[in-house]
């Protein structure tokens, strides 16, 4: 993957946090669009400081819309920029909603997607009747009431190494689409304070990785198990059919958190 | 301040969540600017569902880019809709950062303004070196230390009734400037969650009625003791010279929260 002179490069890695919602996701797409995506965003900002073309890898491609607690990119550079100026410097240019929380020397051989064990998204539900208006950007407005328990014995019968090839959009059938699922935890959370009531579910999913769609697949195939549309054993047939028909819907990625990436 | 026709008319009362942050404030200035503030939104939807010119008074008239989660508004009318299905039609109208969360019938010379006790305003402070990209509309970012211990002190002298003539802008010195603060409540809070680290401060001002800037010049002030460049007993000097230029700078609006009316 990496060219031979890369080895006398430094490697240097960033814990990114963005609000993805200006944006058309991670992927910088041609030179036109690379303002309107985060990967566009950081290069040319790290490009203008280091007075070098720099290249960025994350862990994982963010889809439109996908917010990030604690995205990790990797670059090499020739620059001898020091490390802690660099977050400050690139801080600085940066646009509000997107923020380096953290900068270190990576060894040289550190991927940020290939070395990654795994990693963790998160779904937030705005359960509330009408979606709360600081947190619209950040949630995903599900009104209807939610039979935990079903959801959590579906989400059961995913945890594991399994085919997931009804669980993605991605037609590519050369491409291996068995994955590991670590966990699922589905949890309410709520926040009382006066007439501000704000009541979410979160699913958060752990894995060594994630075919395209798959997130927000297994959410929306979750949602229809709360809803009691589907019955929690469905989930053992639709991965032994490995048809995307027999999957629930793929939800809007408004609501979707990477939030940690572990290596 | 009513007609004696309105005696007549059904008195109605709203609590309203906003996310100010695209409003020119809660009071409507003229036809043009209608829909640039929460009152004109309101108004111009409630006119076209009851069929009948709606005027609506708030509990205070908050400042471009200040937040409400329980403004406490009411309005008179004809119409017999149902109040139901008043709040629900009316959500369903109105843009996504505006949502009413209460609606009641109020006995008829219930008044937003002249009939409530207290209010409570909260300042919230983004104390982490970098704003954060999610809280960045809806908190002030000041990333220095504070002495919390120093800004109670000063927050005591405060407390009770005083001529807070140095703590507003509103040069009409025929009105009273002399107003009952309840509480100060200064207090972090904090949110850790793998990279996710909030730190805020957040200041809660409960008092009888706030003078124009009030609550801005108080937070100002607090923040110059928390920082060292006042000491707490400055306050009572301030208060006793009812001069503007003794107290601190009027800090930004962002960050504000009309977040209780009591009656």
């Amino acid at each position: 993957m990496r060219k031979g002179s890369q080895s006398l490069k430094r490697n240097v890695k960033f814990i990114v946090k963005y609000d993805g919602s200006a944006y058309a996701g991670w992927q910088r797409l041609g030179h036109e669009k690379s303002l309107s995506s985060i990967q566009g965003i950081l290069e040319e900002n790290l490009s203008l400081l280091l007075k070098e073309k720099i290249k960025i890898t994350a862990s994982g491609r963010t889809d439109a819309g996908v917010h990030a607690l604690g995205q990790v990119v990797n670059f090499h550079c020739n620059s001898g920029y020091p490390l802690e100026k660099l977050q400050v410097d690139l801080n600085q240019k940066l646009p509000e909603d997107i923020k380096i929380i953290l900068t270190e020397a990576a060894e040289s051989d550190f991927h940020s997607r290939y070395s990654a064990k795994s990693k963790t998204y998160e779904y937030r539900i705005d359960q509330n009747e009408k979606a709360c208006v600081f947190t619209r950007k950040y949630t995903y407005h599900y009104p209807k009431e939610l039979n935990t328990t079903a959801m959590k014995s579906a989400a059961a019968w995913l945890i594991g190494t399994h085919d997931f090839r009804a669980f993605t959009t991605d037609k590519n059938e050369d491409k291996s689409t068995v994955r590991t699922i670590e966990s699922i935890d589905i949890y309410p959370y709520e926040e009382k304070r006066f007439h501000n009531h704000s009541k979410e579910l979160r699913i958060a999913i752990t894995g060594d990785g994630f075919l395209y769609n798959m997130v927000r697949i297994i959410a929306g195939t979750l949602l229809e198990v709360g809803e009691g549309k589907r019955q929690p054993e469905e989930i053992k047939k639709i991965l032994e059919g490995k048809s995307r028909k027999e999957a629930g819907i793929t939800i809007s990625s408004s609501g979707l958190f990477l939030i940690q990436v572990r290596y």
